[in-house]
């Protein structure tokens, strides 16, 4: 099939729907327009379509438009609250303005429609115009109340400063470019501070392309809110029902929820195992005026849990030497910290206030020790308001562990 | 000047170097290599010299080579521990498999220079071949010992699955560009994403433009563990003194800690008084079977600090409406929410989790409540092993007490 054929059997050429999941209410909450062809030999997608350049604009945006235009047609014929996701190329979009989009919009909004009902969906990463532009037009629409979706985030690019900068509503992540359901930890990270990032600006984080259950999981506990995707519905001719997934889901979520409490209850009962034992072990001293005798005596009663281990004071100067565990479990003190300052550490500060206004002992989360390269989690204890041990856990201990990682 | 004018002077050419101070030693550990011209009306830049591509390339190459050449010799002399930054065009260096730059970092290696004390810094935005081919070198660079810093991270884009997968050793945020003082809330979020996912993947977090005290604090906040900038020294024909700034360094670190630390107490102080507030009011109340009740209830006695306040289950489901401060501080109970369920949201669950454990309250982090499009904290407290009571605090409150924004 080429672009003519395409633009020949245009009265072939359907809008399709997909349904969008709220995990807070496990309705759909949504449907995103997709565009298909029903041909003899089956129903073709027309995604290729307007990816292609070199298919003349006239013939895409005719093309579009026709789609859009259905779309909304049968969207207002639903009377039902939802909300209709419509892909833009903002190329061609602002190649007028946008006066037209706009200007068909409010067409059907004389019809019924709300525009708060409407969310525009384009990849930031396609867009090759002025970006101040962009910016403005962004603005307007959603002062006339329709929200915003940046779309294949992570998928080519994930460029925080112009997400934080365009302030969508929604940030639309694909998961279908993960093969299989192997996760990568790099993928992790990015999608973690992805996470955050949109917590902190205030925009859904929303997950397309889930196909399976470790993804939803996966979607779930990323901090995502909206799902799209095979697993929960193929795009369809008609309007999935609203509650069609909701028993299935509520399942779902328990499963993961169960999951993921065992997981961090596994982390409070390994800080309260290490804060007991650290208290006994204490006990045991007789002073402790000899910060580098402290952290080698408790070396030996946290051979197996520990490979490094040091002592700061509560501004994070380091005041004793590292013990290091070495080759056989022979621990020796290393002097090449001592006194370093590791208070501009993300949560050191504020740890070291925790510790001292709750008096016990905080795990950290998973983060990759730059000398040793591997994931770790440090574990700090307050020994007195003036100083504060730190006992570093390698991958290997919290990986024999259920939920450490 | 002209191109013409610096390759006719290219013996006025010089490399001038500009300190990097670790937080951690509050030492120099390390110079970039900038090019200069002197000239008889002064000291020029030749940054513009290599970012303009209507110079021949050879042109280009061949004073960078000069200054990097001449650089290296210095560095040698100067028989002192450290790491000299070197910036390189990624797009010139793989024009040759970046043979080139390697057998020249030999020539010099067979003449006593350490190659981890190296670091290759790049404009990862500026770099338009084959991706996979940068990574594939720059592990290569790296398994040589070699560092790798990318560079202008946060200035035109910062491309977080693409620096994640290139495991840089160093990120470098160029602080210059935010002119004056001023560090919108909006850089601010993206800086805090950016220093978790250094976090995460084990790179070292530098900041570079630092001009002002407050750019400083800014950078050491952030989680930056080396400094860069006009604020600490100017950059100079010969190599700074290790410890030309330790002192300033330290006093002013003082200052943030005893800042930062008054802050974090701000909060745990309004956690406290908040605690304390709740368990006696909800001493007062007869039964918790009516969870509308409980929440209006509580309403009136945290009037003035929240602006919304309802009920979840463990699962995370809520079991309330929402009691809403509408005008005049009148509240009134809003149905919509009930039955949500908000276990996706970061930090959820591991809350619940923790209060149900600690038995206490929790204040949140600052974010964006979506609805209110305003930054906000969450205080949750756990009423007993199954509901748990969450009571968001708008910003005007947060503002207006010490240390809570």
């Amino acid at each position: 099939m080429d672009a003519l054929d395409v633009i020949m059997n245009k009265d072939k050429i359907i809008p399709y729907f997909q349904p969008i999941v709220s995990a807070d209410t496990q309705l759909v909450i949504g449907y995103e327009v997709l565009a298909r062809i029903e041909l003899e030999d089956g129903v073709k997608s027309l995604g290729w379509f307007f990816k292609d350049h070199t298919i003349p604009d006239e013939y895409r945006q005719e093309v579009d438009e026709y789609v859009c235009n259905h779309a909304l047609e049968k969207f207002l014929a639903l009377e039902r609250e939802a909300k209709l996701f419509i892909n833009v190329d903002m190329n061609d979009i602002l190649a007028n303005d946008g006066e037209r989009l706009i200007k068909n919009l409010k067409s059907f909004e004389s019809k019924g429609l709300l525009l708060s009902n409407i969310v525009i969906e384009f990849t930031e990463q396609d867009f090759n115009g002025d970006f101040s532009l962009l910016k403005h037009f962004i603005t307007y629409i959603q002062s006339l109340g329709i929200q915003l979706a940046i779309d294949d985030v992570g998928k080519v690019g994930s460029n925080l400063d112009r997400i934080a900068l365009l302030k969508p509503n929604i940030v639309k992540v694909d998961l279908e470019f993960l093969e299989g359901d192997a996760f990568p930890q790099l993928y992790r990270d990015v999608l973690y501070s992805l996470s955050l990032l949109t917590r902190k600006i205030g925009a859904t984080l929303m997950f397309e392309g889930v196909g399976s259950f470790n993804q939803l999981n996966y979607a779930w506990r990323n901090g995502g809110r909206y799902y799209q995707g095979f697993y929960l519905s193929r795009p369809k001719p008609t309007f999935q029902e609203v509650d069609f997934c909701k028993d299935s889901l509520k399942k779902e979520f328990h499963h993961f929820i169960h999951y993921e409490r065992k997981k961090i209850e596994a982390q409070l009962v390994l800080t309260e195992k290490l804060g007991q034992l650290l208290k006994n072990s204490l006990k045991k001293l007789k002073s402790f005026y000899n910060y580098d005798d402290v952290v080698m005596h408790i070396s030996k009663e946290l051979n197996e849990v520990s490979f490094r281990i040091y002592i700061c004071d509560h501004d994070g100067y380091q005041q004793s030497g590292n013990a290091v565990k070495g080759e056989n479990n022979l621990w020796r003190l290393e002097e090449g910290s001592r006194y370093k300052n590791w208070s501009w550490r993300p949560y050191f500060l504020e740890n070291i206030v925790r510790m001292n206004y709750e008096r016990k002992g905080l795990l950290s989360d998973l983060y990759t020790d730059i000398e040793k390269d591997e994931m770790i989690r440090t574990y700090s204890f307050p020994i007195n308001d003036q100083l504060y041990l730190f006992v570093d856990i390698p991958y290997n201990y919290l990986f024999e562990q259920d939920g450490l990682i």
